[in-house]
């Protein structure tokens, strides 16, 4: 088995810059690395001053994941905004001390341009929604900052902000642009490039800034965006500031929300060393999570183990071991997976979701977390799961859960099962096993729900797994929550409407590899449609619209020739033509 | 100016049966016509015993609305819908006595197959979304009847529901099916067409009825759905019913949701006459509503009357004029302009939206119907107007409001602005009319906000016009609702935020053409993502969750190869070829 090391590989494709377009499916067909440290920033750096942290943008123009676009006037493409995630995540993990955090430009006269507009236009339509969704999560993540960790978050708009860079500033919670007679915010993606900002700018606009939709309207078809008073008095910023008063103003406001944050200031920061992974052919292995990768099936079976037998569960061992720690190793392992496999593993279509270990292990570390959510740390573990979670939720992939003996679906763990589209639980033992009584011979599995599934890993629209899975039936979900902590056999799971089926041995093969086979043959699009539907029943959020119903409305729109065709204004953006459209209006 | 009766039009397309693919882009260009009657439905038909009407389908297989297709196992199309919404009309506004309502299959075996496939494949995209809303918005109908008419729907599913015929089966109350050994109900778009169910399914399966979404992830997978116990059990249908005893349980069940509906039993119907109006190829004429089409401009003027100066505005006017009265002869007129322009009139992209006439009649016109609400026709008309005003907020049309001296925009009219993309008001009056001081030289125009405006009327996120314009925002809510009934001016209307832009004179033919022609220079399929996200800020609903997150997928799957592609799912389907897929997920 040859074993790839793929960030050496995104590093070649960082530092090859060509405008041929041929060569654009190759370097997007490379393995893309998630992992990144400051230290290997091109793009992003990050000034710590005492409680407020400033993250600064200043795009490498030749910095481009993929060749053929220069990364212009702080436009950015995947890997500008692979630094970015990193850069929020290390903040809230090796950086108790930060409680609030200013994003701003490093280049004059310039905030940020947004999404490469070469890069969108000559991307292929699955790089352009995978690398929407994970800006979308990025950007969300930093309102899960605001909100749960304490770092509150300020756009010092510095310069034009327009497009993605404006849906940037749109994720903070206070906006403060610069009135310099030149610097506006905009979202010129209708009138220069014929698609929607598609990085939350409408929903944010009217759902949480509560611009007036009329407004709105109008800001969407001005290019050259609005400025100063202007912008404030229409909610699209809270504050013009004069530049000669800019930077004060910007440390005043910064200083009065961490002044006001809720985290707490004791401790010292964790590290978040590059995880160690092999990646090869058919298979990608972490220490508590490995893939396997079947390129006939199209399958990815996922399997996540639990802590080791070695393993202390308590407060003082995760601020000791800090990354190390089960819940957070596991957490980081499998969020990087989820990543590689959404950006790298197109056609493997069906993940199977195992889990394997002690759930008594898995339960001591999760109630770890409860007890101790005052502490800045697990608080930071526990939304972190949560943020993982919700990529699964998401992920474009039909997901089964497969639970059998030896597994440990309990707690933290079960939310993968609850989160899967469908669960096949083992009725009983595998019988080639069990009449050996050999050491493989574990007994019937059995799932365990507890106080972590009842409320404290939300998904998008803010209710529980469990919530979303009964919605309606609130019987049913009382019936659940008098047995929170007990062990619960096939027999009982299926009762509770906990999983879906529960096959006995003799049934068991059969009844999974015809799901894998029919999942198979199904159409990959109508797929992602379903799922994205059946996956949020009830209320709905900025998050489950910016999932669904933007970024649906986005994917349609991408599709079309009036965008990506020839004529299309994305491919004509900056060839002095004008695009061709289609004037149906469906 | 040719005046041309498209009634007679759409028979002519309804008669013609060639499987010729190539004569489909023509048949489709013919104007459909949404106006009927029940002695002219070929696919419908209703039967009425005494509190209980029974809608019986029957599809006419040669009587499909435009050629190529056989209308197969009660399978639909767009002229088989217009019967049922005309239908569903008539029972609330003929039919007071009608207190429940069993929608039934006449044909052997099969309740009905839902959308016909052959239609599906062969039609352009736009005729596939026109069509997919319409069905949609008649489907909402039957469950705004139910909850606000007193007139409670029952799906008697006496044969195999697949599909759409099992989607509006979703749409009613309550669903009984036969339990013969194979009568089922089923959403088999994803595995045998590669497309959503795309008429609700997905979202009530487990926003209305909670089904669990695993469940209903394997439901849809299932080509020949669920029978009996096990879809009770899974809440898909409420009863499973022997063929022996079903039509006695049906009609048990009718009477008791007869027996406890809130429609009051007194009153004689009013009747529907078909409306009249002229065609011609740059206008559309009705007495209340006309609109004059610019096709180089991709407009349609659409200006609606007020009450004439002998109207009387009473109780006993509604039920004596009935269909005459203004209220609803303006909005069947609008209803009726509103399908005609969306499904014939593609191409012209911006609606101004114009009244005139005076608004004190508005006023005396929608204050009898908040005086009346208690009576069975004031309550439906005040519905249909809700409906018809909903219809204008999923049109992909931009709608532009011109609010002129001599305009009404008061009350139920003010919705029309309210609707709108962005509007335009005229501060003082047009100069060259002022000063001849004529008969045509009205007083500046003003606007009139009145309860009817807060809440009567509420949109498909249950919020009124008026509280999505200001989400968020309830001071300039409350700051709205101090000024009911009271004339506002231009500048008046742009302080409290009703209005856009309010230019003079001297600049309003400028910026309303410069917006129209800016409008047009956009990319159609941006501008519907738009405004479809702009349109419902706040709280979501089955509707709402349905014509924006559900449709939109479906949009984009109807684009993709998968389906619609030569070598898609829908295209292949029936041909004995199993489809061939570009595998990647996105």
């Amino acid at each position: 088995m040859t074993m790839v090391n793929t960030t050496a590989q995104a590093d070649n494709a960082e530092n090859v810059l060509s405008p041929d377009a041929e060569e654009q499916a190759a370097a997007e067909a490379h393995v893309v690395s998630f992992q990144t440290t400051p230290e290997r920033y091109r793009h992003w750096s990050i000034g710590i001053d005492g409680p407020v942290a400033t993250l600064t943008m200043a795009v490498a123009e030749d910095g481009g994941l993929v060749p053929g676009y220069a990364l212009k006037l702080n436009s950015y493409d995947l890997g500008v905004d692979i630094e970015l995630y990193d850069a929020v995540q290390r903040l809230r993990f090796e950086h108790p001390e930060v409680r609030s955090v200013v994003i701003t430009g490093g280049l004059d006269k310039v905030f940020c341009a947004g999404a490469n507009i070469r890069m969108l236009a000559s991307s292929s339509h699955a790089w352009k929604v995978n690398f929407c969704k994970f800006t979308n999560e990025t950007r969300n993540g930093i309102e899960d900052a605001t909100a749960n960790s304490g770092q509150r978050y300020l756009a010092a708009v510095n310069g034009t902000a327009s497009g993605g860079g404006y849906e940037l500033a749109l994720a903070c919670e206070q906006i403060l642009l610069v009135d310099d007679g030149s610097s506006a915010v905009s979202l010129p993606e209708l009138p220069l490039l014929g698609v929607l900002p598609g990085t939350g700018g409408l929903t944010r606009i009217v759902d949480k800034r509560h611009v007036r939709r009329d407004l709105a309207d109008v800001f969407a078809t001005l290019p050259e965006g609005v400025r100063g008073e202007t912008a404030a008095r229409w909610r699209l910023i809270d504050e013009s500031v004069p530049r000669n008063a800019f930077s004060e103003r910007v440390r005043e406001l910064a200083e009065e929300a961490a002044a006001t944050s809720a985290r707490p200031a004791e401790g010292a920061g964790i590290a978040l060393p590059t995880l160690q992974r092999d990646i090869a052919e058919a298979e990608v292995r972490y220490r508590y999570v490995r893939a396997t990768l079947d390129r006939d099936e199209g399958t990815v079976s996922v399997t996540v183990s639990g802590p080791d037998e070695a393993a202390d569960p308590s407060l003082e061992a995760l601020h000791r071991q800090g990354s190390d720690y089960w819940t957070l190793a596991m957490t980081r392992e499998l969020d990087d997976l989820i990543l590689h496999l959404r950006t790298n593993e197109l056609e493997l279509g069906t993940w199977l979701l195992r889990t394997e270990g002690d759930a008594t292990r898995v339960l001591a570390h999760d109630q770890m977390l409860i007890d101790n959510s005052g502490d800045w740390l697990a608080n930071e573990v526990l939304h972190y799961l949560k943020r993982t979670l919700k990529r699964l939720d998401v992920t474009s992939r039909s997901l089964i859960a497969l639970i059998e003996p030896g597994s440990c679906f309990a707690g933290s763990l079960l939310e993968l099962a609850l989160a899967a589209d469908r669960s096949y639980m083992l009725d009983g033992v595998f019988e080639d096993t069990a009449v050996e009584d050999s050491d493989d011979a574990a007994p019937p599995a059995a799932i365990i729900v507890t106080a972590l599934n009842d409320g404290l890993l939300p998904m998008g629209n803010d209710l529980s797994r469990l919530g979303t899975r009964f919605f309606g039936q609130d019987d049913a979900v009382q019936q659940v929550k008098k047995r929170l902590g007990e062990a619960m056999s096939a027999a009982e799971a299926l009762e509770f409407g906990l999983v879906t089926f529960g096959p006995d041995d003799l049934d068991w093969e059969d009844e999974v590899r015809l799901a894998v086979e029919e999942r198979a043959s199904f159409s990959p699009d109508a797929l992602t449609g379903l799922e994205a539907n059946y996956r949020f029943a009830g209320p709905e959020t900025v998050e489950t619209k910016i999932f669904g119903r933007l970024t649906a409305w986005q994917n349609w729109i991408f599709n079309r020739p009036n965008a990506s065709g020839a004529d299309g204004a994305l491919r004509r953006f900056g060839t002095g033509q004008r695009a061709t459209f289609d004037r149906k209006r469906v």
